[in-house]
């Protein structure tokens, strides 16, 4: 059976807080949930405490759920020609055929999300399903399970890493190919696009994964100091010699994402850039070593706030070391946080990003984002590409 | 006064439904009460009963709220290194100090809603800005808002209309610099990553214009039949001599979404293509034809399904004529719908889609979607690029 350490966490989950079934339709969840990512945001996923998953998909994405571990997809017909109403109404049948406990425990999402962006847009069904929850099984007890689905979002089966390891594989290819693009007079949105393009034809270069893409943002000389304001944005400044670039991404393959930054050095680095480079490298290599399961999350994110203290650029570094990713992409809040006041202990499987950074207004910034597994002995780098200080060096002809 | 117009509707919306102060952080809503599109979407807008309208904004975006036509804004930080909570907790001081009723109705987002993608992840409330809202105004009543909400999004301002107007512009230069990409052995995925290129870079042609960016999907040959369905895809299928090559299009400025598709002809049609292409045009003329204020949207669709009928047509005709659009992209529920069971009225203001098309399985399909704002007197097509025949056929070098 595929991807059966997924089941099995979802079994305990459900059994250690009592709840008989867990409804979600963010698709963050629903792919957790079932390997599914949906497109436009009408599938809902229902996980019984058995550990069984059903799927409720648009009958317009059903031929998309063959690429997922999922096997119990039903169809549903949010839309049609002959009335016009809301797509939680549509879900009225499915989920009573599904749902046949009488009295129970259903879990339902209530709590804040970063939701990846899959689509131009997502469809939320905000209260509307919870109300929808009340109606249909009216002797339910309605339970909010975010903390279950933090949790069960925070690890990583076997088969969720080797679709990350290939979402940062398609990611790294980009990184190589594109990074040529930086050069002396070419705006950063034209980068940013070069980038994004070769996210999305990845799949031309990996058979088998049916859709990937993503984003990205460049930003360079003193905006890239900027990319420590909790979102990227590139702009129509132009890459100058000596500049600090800065290329943060988030891309996605089959909805599995990647959260990687490397800044770029548009020449050779005078000593002052040359400095923070070591700095922020210090603090990744203080970061990494800290990594095992059982450490404490904390732990990590002061290994590399120490290494920057070392070297007087404890300031400099304005946000945490990182967060966890994978169903999701940027939310600080993901487990496990690598923040100073965080009480989360590494498990295996974790995924999560290090992000060590220094910024300075109106001179410039450095991240280096990597995104790693927890494995049993330590960790495995997700994005094993331009990870040395020669690498981020790029000659600009004179 | 900039945008004066929308002051005066919230204001009469909120007295229609006694509603004395509405709460809303869903980026489409914030963007409509505020004029700012929100990047994470923390950002949260308090409109009040007389036509006030606040917003509490993250500082990291502080910035950014210049290109609205929002005053009143109030920074707040939804992280920090000190503590680790969810952005909502730091909503509880600027909400009790902009909401100073005692006893109030507080309208609250609670409904569907389809949330186009302005960054590479959304933070959404969900629950938990309702449960606060009654944390923090224990003697208030809570109302959900959605029904306000959906009307207050249907009709555009002359400044809203002026943005979207701009959307078209710099998406139609995309279009028309793009559309030779499409050519013979080209990927899909390819052609879809040049035109979306084109949209972010747009701001290096439009001064003023401070974030444009935007989607886009090729599906050729065959392919282009599965457009029917209610999401586009691109694959890595190659542009064959003779295809249907179907561009579909969500792109932004500043938040402001455009929805556009453009249906091109690799090569001299054949019959059987040039009847389809005439065929969907005078389904789109008949539409067009019939937009005025007063006008019900029912009897669009019913123009643009007649015309079709005519020529045997109307089974291919799997969706409606057209949606709601701007402040979202692609929700078949925005209105005005232009549905078979429509309620909807027209009014000036509105902006919507109108978008015949056939679609063959195994053969292809041919969709022309443009958006539309209802003036006095008619409508004004806001997407004046290739909407004729010849415009659409590709010469392909033999």
């Amino acid at each position: 059976m595929k991807n059966a350490e997924r089941t099995s966490w979802i079994r305990s989950h459900l059994h250690d807080s009592q709840i008989d079934a867990l409804v979600c339709s963010l698709p963050c969840n629903v792919l957790m949930l079932t390997g599914y990512a949906p497109v436009i945001g009408t599938a809902v996923a229902v996980a019984f405490a058995d550990g069984r998953v059903s799927l409720i998909v648009p009958e317009d994405e059903v031929d998309l759920v063959q690429h997922s571990w999922m096997v119990d997809a039903h169809a549903f017909a949010p839309g049609s020609l002959d009335k016009l109403e809301p797509a939680s109404r549509a879900l009225v049948k499915p989920l009573k055929e599904l749902i046949r406990l009488q009295v129970a425990r259903i879990g339902f999402e209530n709590g804040e999300v970063s939701q990846p962006s899959l689509y131009s847009a997502v469809h939320f069904y905000s209260g509307s399903l919870s109300l929808l929850l009340a109606e249909c099984f009216p002797h339910a007890t309605l339970a909010p399970a975010d903390a279950i689905l933090t949790a069960l979002r925070a690890r990583k089966t076997p088969f969720e890493i080797e679709r990350l390891r290939l979402a940062g594989r398609i990611a790294g290819e980009a990184f190589t190919k594109c990074a040529p693009s930086i050069s002396v007079g070419t705006a950063e949105v034209a980068v940013a696009a070069a980038f994004r393009s070769s996210f999305a034809t990845g799949l031309l270069r990996n058979t088998g994964v049916p859709c990937c893409d993503g984003y990205a943002w460049c930003m360079s000389g003193a905006n890239s100091a900027l990319a420590g304001r909790a979102y990227a944005r590139s702009g129509p400044k132009t890459i100058a010699r000596g500049d600090l670039v800065l290329m943060h991404a988030n891309s996605h393959a089959d909805g599995y994402w990647t959260d990687i930054t490397r800044t770029y050095c548009a020449g050779e680095p005078h000593d002052r850039q040359r400095e923070l480079f070591e700095a922020v490298f210090a603090a990744r290599e203080a970061a990494l070593q800290q990594i095992r399961p059982g450490a404490s999350a904390s732990a990590v994110d002061q290994a590399a706030r120490d290494a920057l203290r070392q070297r007087g650029l404890e300031a400099a570094f304005t946000h945490s070391t990182g967060h966890g990713v994978g169903f999701g992409a940027i939310s600080g809040n993901a487990s496990p946080r690598l923040h100073p006041a965080s009480p989360d202990i590494l498990e295996t499987g974790m995924v999560f990003n290090v992000e060590p950074a220094v910024y300075f207004d109106g001179y410039g910034g450095i991240r280096h984002c990597d995104m790693v597994a927890v494995t049993a002995s330590g960790y495995e780098l997700l994005t094993p590409f331009h990870c040395r200080i020669e690498d981020l060096i790029l000659p600009m002809e004179a």
